[in-house]
């Protein structure tokens, strides 16, 4: 799928090739699982669809799944579609619960519902008490693959329980402790368990301390908990704390950069991060209606300057400084939403601070308004010997900041309050409102003073 | 430090302040240290001067060092030095290699070099070994605190001196073998050795297809790979392959957000992200040098639009405009800007890709710019009845949205070639340049079309 310079490969990636080519399944099994999974899929995705019908023929559902973990899920579905369905749905199984979910929550009802009629019943179980949760909350990123034993085990029993639960469990570094109810009562890390002496019980030595999330959290806030208290794993409770399922660190890196990429496509209005490969006709489709949004807010613009046509004929110099206050705004604006919005993802400003916030971004509006109000007026000044243009700019450029900062921290706030999905307060909105309220506060100052700017 | 309002208080947070109040520190050890060290360092945050030194007296620097790592490196600075020297150079020597080294980097030469002279001398060694590094690489981020055994042992050896090592290690949870010369030449996971029989030998177990870093790796590139190959550590290595350190996946995390901080921050020319309680002082004195460069960037395209005050004269309709095509050509120029920054971070764009990413966004530009040009022309057409106006500014739409396109990915792409800071490249600084450029190509039209318009 990637044009790959043949030079630079690697000599295991040429020998896995080779043994693909001559059709050795014996030579390709032994070379390629030996490979990291993360390199299995590398090699995978360069094959043409003839190779892949190969492999699929070459590797158990098992191995496949393994590969298939490490796809990008828009680019799964053609495969899954290419396999056979019942060579799929075992794939499907095989996979861990919490990757499968996040899969078939790409493909539409019907295909689900025939993999999960063809899949195992038990893993058909699993998958269908996940796809229920809802997406980028705790529950739709947990795998139910965790262990769990009781209090009362010792620690040689546990040891023997993980031994044999190690191979189909997510991650064996933390063990959760149950009691009759399967209501988490204590963790013991794999480390802890360890240094300890074997005739202990699980109860001496587990910590009754225990930092999880509930079900339906979102996932923001389980990947600050987890970057907070240094976790490998974090369990997943329900409301009456029995546990569900368990999110690892693997899964939450994905999540923080997902989410800081989240804040950075609304910024630039793209929504949806666009991959480098994405083609044309596609990032200009999803370009187009943010595009098409901020040519009719400009339009608006341009209609309000339209009603000062009078001023405008009567001082044509006022045009001239229009894209500069405009601009101006606009930046201030961008800036004070930039802090916002990270703000508000990172958990940092809680309610009370969000006035404190305000406050303050209306006083680094006035800071900024006043430093870069006089330098214009003073430029002007020696440039053009205008003192009233000069001031009537000078004068725009503060206005226009001080309600651009305060703008483009409290709009993202309010739509955070009325729980409103913030991407409407992204940056080149933000801009477009501060390009309107600075273009009124300009020609408005404008007309008022026309005595002075005439004479 | 914070704000923290009584009631909302956690009852375990009241037993361990009134111990604190009432000098018990018996009591306040018993609750204080049965805590996660995260919630240690909240309780430790929010007290006064008074009761932080009767803290330092209450606990042993091994355990204040758990609360200082957990402690933002911008915040450290006033606690050290409240602290006595050798108490704190204690601390620090007990603290994980790289968290020390971080803390040593943010304090001034004399600072660092009287810590280290009281610290006892093996701390102050490891320390010192790793303060070369450069900033933002794998070796600036690594610890020297893991476990490596050699390949001829069993793996009953390797538990037993993986127990003895365990409490000072940062992750127990790779093992790493090493050669006789210091080489890294395999590594078993805790997973693996626990399913081991104990007669077998390491070298049986051992995967020998290594994942690791050189120490000069930039750490955007270490995090990348952990995150490829779900790595929770990931060994560093100098040329010839010697074991010098590891990184594990909690910096990582940190990493990664920093990162995507960065680039969201560039977007939006806010130098550094300032968080919420940052002073409307300092938020000001961080925004002003960006706002007063894109101020005299603004002037420049007034004086621009200076030149042209004589067509403006003739058909003052022409200013109405004005922010709608510079505002269209900014907003295209940062969407294309976001998607080639996030590209180059990411690694996703590769040398070869560039050329490819050129293209595409130049025929992106080239789709997006006839939709919103035959928009326009039709909507200007309709409402103010001028048919060549409106093909005017739809020709200088199509037109500016093309050159905006390539701007915003060429000038990222072109910068990071030349190896300058791409900081310059940011949002605001992207989008004056495309006001001069639309603006050029409007006016330009306007004056060579004059004669249609005024008829």
């Amino acid at each position: 799928m990637e044009n790959l310079d043949e030079q630079t490969l690697p000599a295991w990636w040429k020998d896995v090739q080779k043994a693909l080519i001559n059709e050795q399944m014996d030579t390709f099994r032994a070379e390629f699982l030996e490979l990291h999974p993360y390199d299995q899929t590398q090699i995978f995705l360069a094959q043409n669809k003839n190779e892949r019908m190969l492999i699929y023929t070459y590797l158990s559902p098992e191995e496949m799944a393994e590969i298939l973990e490490n796809i990008d899920l828009d680019e799964l579905d053609p495969i899954l579609t290419e396999m056979d369905a019942r060579y799929a749905s075992q794939v499907l199984g095989e996979m861990s619960t919490d990757d499968a979910v996040d899969v078939l929550n790409t493909l539409d009802q019907n295909e689900v519902a025939s993999f999960l009629t063809i899949m195992e019943k038990e893993d058909a179980e699993d998958i269908k008490g996940l796809l229920h949760y809802e997406e980028k909350t705790a529950g739709s990123i947990m795998t139910t693959e965790f262990i769990a034993i009781e209090a009362t085990m010792s620690i040689r029993e546990s040891m023997l329980h993980l031994r044999k639960e190690a191979p189909d469990a997510e991650t064996i570094y933390y063990v959760y402790v149950v009691n009759e109810d399967k209501k988490l009562v204590g963790v013991i890390s794999l480390r802890d368990l360890i240094i300890s002496e074997e005739d202990w019980t699980v109860a001496d030595v587990m910590s009754d301390r225990i930092v999880s999330v509930s079900v339906g959290e979102d996932q923001e806030g389980a990947a600050k908990m987890m970057r907070d208290y240094d976790l490998l794993a974090l369990p997943v409770v329900d409301f009456q704390q029995h546990l569900l399922g368990i999110i690892t660190v693997d899964d939450i890196m994905d999540v923080i950069d997902e989410e800081a990429s989240e804040d950075y496509s609304k910024l630039a209005a793209v929504s949806g991060m666009e991959k480098p490969d994405t083609s044309a006709w596609i990032a200009a489709k999803k370009r187009l209606p943010w595009l098409i949004i901020l040519l009719f807010l400009g339009m608006l613009t341009a209609s309000l300057i339209g009603r000062f046509e009078k001023a405008l004929e009567q001082v044509p110099l006022l045009a001239v400084f229009i894209p500069l206050i405009a601009g101006m705004a606009g930046n201030t604006g961008t800036q004070a939403l930039a802090v916002a919005v990270r703000g508000i993802a990172t958990g940092e400003s809680k309610n009370d601070g969000q006035v404190r916030i305000l406050m303050r971004e209306a006083l680094t509006g006035l800071i900024t308004g006043i430093s870069c109000g006089v330098v214009i007026t003073i430029v002007i000044y020696l440039w053009q010997g205008e003192f009233y243009l000069g001031m009537l700019v000078g004068l725009s450029i503060l206005g226009s900041l001080v309600v651009a900062t305060i703008a483009g921290s409290f709009i993202p706030i309010l739509m955070h309050k009325l729980h409103v999905d913030p991407a409407v307060a992204s940056g080149p909105f933000i801009t477009s409102i501060n390009d309107i309220i600075s273009i009124l506060i300009y020609f408005g100052m404008a007309t008022i003073f026309m005595d002075l700017l005439i004479s």
